[in-house]
């Protein structure tokens, strides 16, 4: 009786009482910027292939700075790849967003039945009855422009896409590329051996994947030690097929 | 009249009628194949990134066979890279997902008139009132299993991960690369003289790109002849960067 009661009080109260929960219990969910994702994932392609590069062509008789040549080029192209790459990716994934919407607000005009249909669908899949779900149905269809974005989020999970950040994201991730890749490469400024200089790199190169992997875990929420392990093993393997290829082939 | 005669006319049949209208009128939106799209991106990152490296290395004094064991090199580095790291990547989102997962289910009886609230929140964002959506809840509140897909799906946008997918993903993608990435360095084995094997590597890789670039935009769904220019000017522009940087350290 006291939980009916309970129940009839938290529904009158409503809009007030439903704020209340949503501020006080605060839901821990993970959202990174798309910032921290882009530099992320910028810094560890920098970080591994050009280090892999260099190290394996430090197995071949090719001196430090036609090393520094080969790795300094793949950093430039591997940048605009990445870059011009990601950025034309997101515009035509935006481009995408409009025709979609396009297509879905036509079919609400012209087919509005199957529309009302397809939400049923969807809803149909949690269990749930047309007498459910149909006061939603008759609300969207009377307010065309909510029922078009029900329609983009629920049917076709498709997220608005917002303009400037294909542009952003593009140069963040291009720039943590270079930045990435220049920390394998230092050494062999430096150092005219390539064999020496291709043993700093791996010491400098090493620690700052674990270095990395290890903000990455943190970051993604997963767990940091493994993700730096993982991080570090990737360079690792790679640099070592690397270093073998070259071997092999100057042998050939 | 005649049209609230027909309105409930569609709603007594109800379930058969929904369901004509869904095999009647079947929507063309675009869905892509997981293995097209990563043969996709493996395929476009190894054809541009090793032909600007060869290309760049070109312009130096290195011999064919050094290019090519750059060109190699890269291939290797890049495939496990992109193989490995999207492996990875794939298996700590479905980590991520069982988590969310975890978290929601123990919020669904810990706090379920907060969860409640939360499904009230989403909706009334497309302009639902608590009476239109009140069924829907009162419903997915006596379905706990179902209640947590809904919130899995629409709250955080999470996808159940299938588990094969991360590993075909990943080999998909680096066997993409590197058949790639073995086109625009053919050349190289065959010409031993670097700036003319330069020339037809720029051949055929132009070639493969704007071809590619074409497929790319129509299985994407965008318009396939912008799609083939922007992917050959991507290549374009990396082989551009990474010859005139190899050039610029060679006159210092």
């Amino acid at each position: 009786m006291a939980l009916e009661e309970g129940r009839a009080v938290t529904r009158t109260a409503s809009a007030s009482a439903t704020e209340k929960l949503l501020l006080h219990h605060k839901e821990k969910h993970f959202t990174a910027g798309d910032v921290v994702r882009d530099v992320i994932m910028g810094v560890s392609d920098g970080l591994t292939v050009p280090f892999a590069l260099a190290a394996g062509l430090s197995g071949t008789s090719a001196p430090s700075y036609l090393i520094l040549t080969a790795g300094l080029a793949e950093v430039a192209a591997g940048a605009i790849s990445m870059g011009l790459g990601g950025y034309l990716a997101a515009k035509s994934e935006a481009d995408h967003y409009v025709r979609e919407l396009k297509r879905e607000e036509e079919e609400i005009v012209t087919v509005p039945d199957t529309e009302a249909a397809e939400i049923g669908e969807i809803f149909s899949r949690y269990g749930l009855q047309p007498h459910d779900y149909s006061p939603v149905v008759n609300s969207l269809r009377k307010n065309p422009q909510a029922w078009l974005e029900f329609m983009m989020k629920f049917e076709l999970g498709l997220e608005k896409p917002e303009p400037r950040r294909a542009l952003q994201s593009a140069l963040t991730i291009a720039m943590a590329y270079m930045v990435g890749g220049m920390v394998p490469l230092l050494p062999y400024f430096f150092i005219p051996t390539a064999q020496k200089a291709m043993l700093a790199s791996i010491g400098v190169t090493l620690t700052a994947l674990i270095f990395f992997g290890y903000i990455k875990g943190h970051l993604t929420g997963n767990r940091p030690l493994l993700s730096a392990i993982q991080t570090a093993f990737i360079g690792a393997l790679a640099s070592a097929a690397a270093y073998a290829l070259a071997k092999a082939l100057q042998a050939a």
